[in-house]
């Protein structure tokens, strides 16, 4: 690919093992030939004493600018004042849907071999408005907030999305049997959008029951789309299913068409710097963000090298019960490609 | 048993498959020689045309009065204006904690065979305040509520639960990363009773984490306690390791010292009256009620003789795959005691 043909993407390898997992993506897209060309910028727990700051004004215009990024894992500074650096970076790129596809990988074991489904979550509301009070002594409240057009915004991108990858169904999760008002307004939005997709299976399940059925048969589920802490809530749950944050990958979804991909586990402090860490969720991650520019052949590409190294069994970090180092797994998936 | 040792306690049969489920535990019960004579009373969907009634006064006077009963599964009134019938038993009668102690059954498999916990729910306020409105149009609001008072009553129950049920851990389940003030108060709160029970260890896990957890490794955990719906989730999770609500126990403690145990699973009005049911919930539920009586020894032979009927395998109703009719699964129980 010549330089004018690059694509630019942001890169906040972020804290802890994240240096050592985005060394792994960039080798593994360098090897594959993807055409893009990563400006990166630092994000994450130190501060420059200068400006006391973590998250210069630089980074987020990068993002911006090239509307696709890809995020490792950040803590969060350590310090009075500071907000999450995850939440900061939703607020300020107005990511409004964080999409998480999740399906068994072959040849590693878990309780479950039939998952494959994607969770869509509201990233901008409901129960995280940050509005909370105390009324009298001993009693605090705090407000979700619902919005039509956060709402709507969030369902037009499931069925969009349902639609775009060969997905047929679409399953709203609420509790609008309790928060009638709230959910119910969610709901109401999630039908409005599916009578626009009449190709698009459309069906209701409350929080409760989903849960209870996920873990029974997570087979029943294809897109789930849902409100700010019940995304929270079940995309953990389905990682669960298939082995955990280590190896699922994310992406937000930002107004103006930004994607920030990201790895949703920790940054692995204790084991940072020593060649131990599973650059899996990372890379998979992205994936998503080469699925969204499209670029199809490469995603499909890279994807099936992870897998397949996985299902071979034979370079496994740690956490998969291996005794790879992060390099050695990284080759084993060049060899792949 | 002579009648002046008869314990008195309330049954609600309730609607669908109640009354046929009821019926095994009565069976059942007397079958056991269990000191308890039942006050039967109509709680359901039906509404008799003078009253507009489903709900007596004196239904509501035999739980107060006796402190202990077992209901079964109840359906809304259909037509307008009628509140869920749980809800408004929790609110008349003060139903502060929902008990469900969640086991592996030995001989039924699921994915997992390691669950032994208890879920313990707050279950008068949090995110079921029923406190909602529209702020402007497109814009609705619901209200978490968490007080001081209600958070320690249930902390102080789960914690008294885990020394006098032989159970070394509790953990707390919550958002407080999140929802600081509302959260935040609920683990004050479980903090300040940790403190009074030394011998019990005590954690406070994400309610995302501990999806995750519960669904990779269930063994990890003991007593988890936490706010209303967190617990109507959770619950309903830990329900599905084990095969399902048709299978899990549960238990309301109210003020005053009220326990009302109750099947969690629905009326299946497609299949009432025709000896297909399976009592094992309602059945487990009777035996909580047996244990809150300190009636031990009747409570773990009847649990025996429903465990091992059931890892028998002989005879089961269809929902466990078997074929058996309600009454012929309740004569093997009989049979097993
Ligand atoms: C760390 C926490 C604030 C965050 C959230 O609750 O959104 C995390 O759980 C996530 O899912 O990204
Ligand atoms: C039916 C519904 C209102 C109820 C609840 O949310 O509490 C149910 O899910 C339960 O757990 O008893």
């Amino acid at each position: 690919a010549s330089g004018s043909h690059l694509i630019r993407a942001t890169l906040f390898p972020g804290d802890g093992i994240g240096p050592e997992i985005a060394e792994s993506v960039k080798q593994v897209f360098k090897a594959a030939d993807v055409p893009i060309e990563w400006e990166e910028h630092y994000v994450g727990q130190e501060v420059d004493p200068r400006t006391q700051s973590f998250l210069t004004w630089e980074s987020l215009e990068s993002v911006r600018r090239n509307k696709v990024g890809l995020k490792g894992p950040m803590a969060t500074p350590i310090g009075k004042g500071h907000r999450s650096l995850n939440l900061t970076l939703r607020k300020e790129l107005n990511l409004y849907a964080n999409v998480r596809p999740c399906y068994s990988l072959p040849g590693y074991k878990t309780r479950y071999d039939d998952v494959n489904l994607i969770t869509i979550r509201e990233n901008t509301e409901g129960e995280y408005s940050g509005l909370e009070h105390q009324v009298v002594r001993g009693v605090v409240e705090s407000l979700k907030i619902i919005t039509r057009q956060a709402s709507l915004r969030v369902a037009e991108y499931a069925f969009h999305y349902a639609k775009t990858h060969g997905r047929d169904r679409v399953s709203a999760i609420h509790k609008a049997n309790i928060m009638q008002k709230t959910d119910g307004l969610f709901l109401k939005c999630c039908r409005e959008v599916a009578e626009k997709y009449p190709e698009i299976k459309y069906e209701e399940v409350v929080i409760d029951n989903c849960c209870m059925m996920l873990v029974k048969n997570p087979a029943l589920f294809d897109v789930l789309v849902m409100p700010n802490l019940y995304g929270d809530i079940i995309s953990d749950l389905c990682a669960g299913l298939i082995g955990g944050l280590g190896l699922t990958p994310s992406c937000n979804i930002g107004e103006g068409g930004i994607a920030l991909a990201e790895a949703v586990h920790g940054s692995a402090p204790d084991i940072a710097g020593k060649n131990l860490a599973n650059p899996t969720a990372l890379m998979l991650s992205a994936v998503t963000m080469l699925r969204h520019l499209e670029l199809h052949d490469k995603a499909d590409r890279i994807q099936n090298a992870i897998l397949n190294t996985i299902a071979e069994g034979k370079y496994r970090t740690a956490d998969l019960g291996g005794s790879s180092s992060t390099t050695d797994f990284t080759k084993a998936i060049i060899d792949h490609l």
